[in-house]
């Protein structure tokens, strides 16, 4: 079969038209591979849920084909959902770089789960079956992340993950421009472009700036106890403060369980640097002027180190008037109400806080508007698919690939869920194939769509239990009619209506076939008819026994 | 009494260390005056909430003094609580300019309320007892915003309610500096200065900067309908864009109810002017290039026009490719969400949609650093205290006011429920006095601290009811035990768990004093406990019938 007749498959589990759970299926002839595996956060419309995983349903239905999952990168939004997948996943091997793999890796271990975990290097290419995936170097805001250059009988799938370009990285290893430009020569038949930073002009700020800011907090500061938050997985980050710890003779404390596991997974793995000079150390007696912590909780997060020490319950850290704290991140969107309560925390405390992006304490680890037009410049595809963004991002990306010469009908954007068919002579959309949302709360709930419509009710009315006991045969209540109204404002007046309307469900009843479901059944539709008038839910449970 | 032993009293009931709510009480002899009365919205952590309004205990214990209310505009944060609470103000004179009070009146017809409402102007004085209140004009984003001079036998309270330095506004009505400037030369004893903007550098951009971005999009976009989304209330802007239509003979539609209605409120009082040319219409038969429909929902509001629109849903308006949509504003802090979800379903409808404050399609009505910093000099005030923001910006705005002389003991950051009093020898704080949320869902809520508790609670683990039936004297279950779950994953192997712990409760029942509450104390307890040790907290109830 010559190749322009061969198509290349691409399934969408995640991540597009909306930010996380990063998930793509690729398959040609009778192989598949995954490319990444991630969990997106909860949002307000998801009360009490702990992450959002991908339907692998399509997975299951063609494991016989899966050669491999590839990795672009460490955060939890490529990799989060691999542990619970476990049972499903086991023997398929899995392969990132040394600290996507180190990541993960810890993340298994904590929940007593194994995976065919396989590290490679940046420029290292794997045979999955007749597809093979060379992992290309990107600078992003964690070390060891990759763009995929994916060679299938097909044609080339060429996969940015998520990236930015640094012509001076910290660790120097910059985005392998010289290598995607060679790709780009040979020919791409489809891109799938990240699409998060579209929305901003320019380019992205190099990390170095970060440095420069926060040696000038070092400096102004030199009296003073120093807090920084970041995030733990910002390795770049990391080693800049660590460096500047070692220049200005202060002690490191790490503060928050994932900042210490993250950094020894970084260091063992090379990708961090610790200085001559700092030692990682508990607070114990330290000096305000020699002491520097180093904090999870940039982002408000309920347990972090960050927030504990804003409400003075972090373990001998009290913060006060000699204390610095700077918030090395920015507030991701949802998370502004816990970033903001946190440093007001901090402040009351008397504590002096630096949180502000004027502040230039902060850069995004994903391409801006110019990045992205350098990008689609180096990679030209035949087609092209924008990804990882809300529906926003992913328009405005396939406008500008529009203005830099990608043909409209060569474009397109997917949504979740989409299963697209490509050769070198056009696009096919397939069938839908089963996808969504998955919640875990502790464990993957077993439909979990119900039990979060269930939670959004509860928080937006609240709930009521009606409690009669009812003699069946004669069709009346015995005794009085119990009400538990939880999350709801129950008046004497409202109790009033409410005993009329289980009255009323109780006699509307059909006594010829009435048992307690009967009853129950019409308990329910009077009493929420009772509230339907106003325009109010509760979840309404009626209990009726049997007098 | 020589003046500088009089004090007068500042009380705090809203409106300080969070955003919204502003309420406070100023007396002196024997006289209380209120400055403003409105609401905060509910935030994700008070779901199915409408409105959240000052806790009026303090006005009701001292009603008698209570001379007049005095509001600064016409916002909801600052007028919106007077509908609630009309039984207990009927009989107290309200103030405020013709808008504000238009706005209020609207309110309270809708309601079914009366007050005694008075339409001042901007120059007037209102004496109320021993104090009296003079209203200097302050621009802000709507019209008949007005600093507050009062005067009190203890001398000057000065407040600036929400304002912003503008030198060519579009109604032409300035900020009154003079007038200020000769305020603070007589000597000004308080000021209560807002805070909002204090971590924005520079000036606010004035307003008609907004025209000339809507009159470019106009220009661009000649031959395709428009559709533009404000704030109703945001009278200035409404008149730029009442005025373009005109321009570029475009008949207006006005799409959602408070839109109609606050342009009819507006245009009465003589804030907007509907130039020649315009026709309110209905969609009708109208053709693209010569309709612009001005709608609500700029904050991705539920029920608005836009949010209709963007699902399909409203009235005869059918977005599509032709159509370019406007959102002329800025998302409000938490509701970014609802914001870009209408974005994006406007894009997925193939509208263009402009957005993005890059394109300076919207500005602040709140002063930058630089006009607070404009405030404080003309004002020189001996004592200082910042208002109407969070801690954060309370904190900032006193570093300000110490940057500009007042001394640091003449500075406080009131927090809500604290009293003080204020003479030329010093300031001293009160005992606090009851402060707080009183939650609105429909209607005022009693007890809505518990409501919106269980709310959350049930939002973040769902319920869980056990129903069985006890012998009560001999202390075992009759029967199966029912369980009932919502907003729960009641898994067969947690249902086992929760079976065995309903019957350990009634075990554990002590058996002499047990009635069907001894029996639902013990079963709560002991399913409660089952749960505990994975940190999941159900809202638990038991339902135990005696058999």
């Amino acid at each position: 079969m010559a190749k322009g007749q061969q198509k290349v498959t691409v399934t969408f589990l995640g991540g597009v038209g909306e930010i996380g759970k990063n998930m793509t299926a690729i398959e040609c002839g009778g192989d598949m591979i995954i490319v990444d595996c991630g969990v997106a956060f909860a949002k307000e419309d998801s009360p009490g849920i702990d992450a959002i995983i991908p339907d692998i349903s399509y997975i299951k239905q063609n494991i016989s084909k899966l050669r491999g999952i590839v990795l672009t990168h460490g955060h939890e939004d490529h990799i989060g959902a691999i542990p619970y997948y476990t049972d499903e996943l086991k023997s398929t091997p899995i392969y990132g770089t040394a600290l996507t793999i180190g990541l993960l890796k810890r993340k298994l271990e904590r929940n007593s789960k194994k995976c065919n975990l396989n590290v490679i290097a940046a420029g290292d290419t794997v045979k999955l079956g007749g597809i093979s995936v060379e992992f290309i170097r990107v600078v992003h805001s964690m070390a060891g992340a990759c763009a995929l250059n994916i060679t299938t009988p097909a044609g080339t799938v060429f996969v940015t993950g998520d990236f930015k370009f640094d012509n001076a990285p910290i660790d120097g290893k910059k985005t392998n421009v010289r290598r995607i430009a060679q790709v780009g020569d040979k020919g791409v038949l489809l891109m799938l472009g990240e699409s998060t930073n579209i929305e901003r002009k320019g380019s992205s700020n190099p990390e170095r700036v970060v440095g420069k800011s926060l040696e000038k907090i070092f400096m102004d500061n030199a009296s003073k106890r120093l807090v920084i938050a970041c995030f733990a997985s910002s390795n770049h980050r990391v080693q800049q403060i660590l460096t500047l710890a070692s220049k200005y003779n202060r002690k490191v404390v790490l503060a928050g369980k994932s900042m210490k596991a993250i950094v020894e997974v970084a260091s063992d793995c090379g990708e961090l640097n610790v200085p001559k000079g700092v030692t990682v150390d508990s607070v114990g007696k330290l000096l305000p002027h020699e002491t520097l912590i180093l904090a999870t909780g940039s982002q408000g997060e309920p347990l972090s180190a960050l927030k504990k020490m804003s409400k003075g319950e972090f373990n001998k850290i009290n913060l006060g008037t000699n204390d610095v704290v700077v918030l090395s991140s920015t507030p991701i969107p949802g998370n502004e109400k816990s970033v903001y309560d946190v440093i007001n925390d901090l402040f009351r405390k008397g504590a002096d806080v630096i949180y502000d992006s004027m502040n230039d304490i902060h850069v995004s680890g994903h391409a801006y508007e110019e990045e992205l037009k350098r990008m689609l410049t180096l990679v030209r595809p035949q087609y092209f698919m924008p990804v990882h963004g809300e529906y926003r991002h992913q328009f405005k990306h396939m406008q500008l690939a529009k203005s830099l010469g990608v043909l409209s009908k060569n474009i397109v954007i997917p949504n979740i869920g989409e299963s697209y068919g490509v050769t070198a002579k056009g696009i096919k959309k397939h069938s839908n194939v089963p996808s969504g949302n998955i919640y875990v709360d502790g464990v993957v709930l077993e439909d979990g769509q119900s039990v979060v419509n269930d939670r959004r009710s509860l928080a937006e009315y609240g709930m009521l239990i009606v409690l009669a006991a009812v003699d069946v045969e004669r069709g009346v209540i015995v005794g009085d009619v119990d009400i538990v109204a939880r999350g709801f404002n129950l008046t004497d007046e409202v109790e009033k209506s409410i005993r009329a309307a289980v009255i009323e469900g109780v006699n509307s009843a059909d006594l010829d076939k009435a048992d307690v479901n009967e009853y129950a059944r019409n308990v329910k539709k009077s009493v929420r008819k009772l509230f339907y008038r106003d325009r109010q839910f509760p979840i309404i449970i009626p209990v009726i026994v049997k007098d």
